[in-house]
């Protein structure tokens, strides 16, 4: 992600608001790109099990998370004049999801590695959603 | 969209869970859509204005609120065993952002045909994601 | 769809190109939109049955066509400035998506009616995807 | 991306089919992972540019490019049983894109420090976009 870096400094000093912690959005960014995928193939690999069943929720929760991952990586990457309260509610929203999705995949994750594997990313998307969420605080929007 | 009334009737005997309200659901999918490419075609057409300067807060509200559309139309779709804290966090993303989305769109709605209708879609995805919202109590998801 | 029949009048008078076909447009963009939700569901579907296993490629075939429904939709409400050769491209990439998931559903059609109507929203998406294609000559992008 | 390696060195032993070149894939998808959210980035510098108008078209070449960018990683975190056709279309749009970005960015690289890592994030993922082309050959899909 080194591109990801030089254009976090490079934005953070011409076009965010001061008041944006560029470390914590940085580690929001990451997580929430890295988790879109795992969760994708995740999902995809619970699709391919012979014996999919028991891995319906799974793959539904792990499609949901993705695409509130997507959600967040594209809020994010507009900084500047997003609406607060819609910000932080997605990103309430990210934090459960994953949470959930970590939860469903636990329950898998000695039989299915890829359980596992998404499991762990959804636990570190959680922890960076809320972080982030903590630097964002109500009050008007730029 | 005759083929999402066909496909909510089947699903709804099917695949939904019985607490599903199928009429809200259906709105909120249908303002979701609907809200979601007029915000890419209004932010677009923001890019495209001369005096674009004062436009920027409005093509990135727009922006926002489109992502967060796709967002809800992803997670409205698979109804069966959504995080419902997830669900509701996002419902309430997305109406907060359809609503600031449209209050910006209203300051240049007078010069901007495309602000006009931006905010007249915004305003009714607003009041879809709230209906819906409405339906989907908390409590133990599926 | 009225607010997309406004905005497409609105913004053919004054951003797109003069020699953007505006009804083929509306019918390309109508027609993936319904097809990103149509395939949504019915990937959702396929996730449900119990009898999982003989879906799992219409499944996955179902949600690359969603995704690549969402991709269309956005770089159609850009048309102002588009790289030509990628909306080409993209165009091709969904119809050949959309008649794959097509042929897939229509195996299970009998046996599952979220198959059948995902057929039938796959082929007309097709037919637009293609259609719009034949509007866009490859040549100098604007 | 520790996920990332975990979960194709786990989904490339028991998911993809032999043929898949596993580095080429994870290359592929690092690669739109990172331009995608670059791309989002520079779109909101170039909004944000008192002078905008001179970066309209940049703004839009690099929202076009991020669409692509999503919809490719979508499609490889599925490779199990894409349709071939349809992911090399797709490929080949994202490539040509990156590749329209990367020229248009290159004109504003002096002036804008934002434009500059855009364009280069966006020529790595047209050569990463190619090469996995090349491991994709026609043929019936899985």
């Amino acid at each position: 992600m080194q591109y990801v870096e030089e254009m976090l400094t490079s934005v953070t000093r011409q076009v965010l608001p001061t008041e944006i912690d560029a470390p914590s959005l940085r580690q929001a960014i990451a997580a929430c790109l890295e988790c879109q995928v795992i969760c994708q193939m995740s999902a995809d690999a619970c699709a391919n099990e012979a014996d999919g069943t028991q891995l319906t929720r799974c793959l539904r929760l792990s499609l949901d998370c993705a695409d509130l991952c997507v959600a967040v990586v594209r809020l994010l990457s507009r900084s500047g004049n997003t609406d607060v309260t819609a910000l932080r509610a997605l990103l309430e929203a990210c934090a459960s999801s994953c949470s959930a999705c970590a939860l469903e995949c636990r329950k898998h994750a000695e039989q299915y590695e890829h359980c596992e594997i998404c499991a762990q990313a959804c636990e570190a998307c959680a922890r960076a959603c809320q972080a982030e969420l903590e630097t964002r605080l109500e009050g008007p929007s730029a």
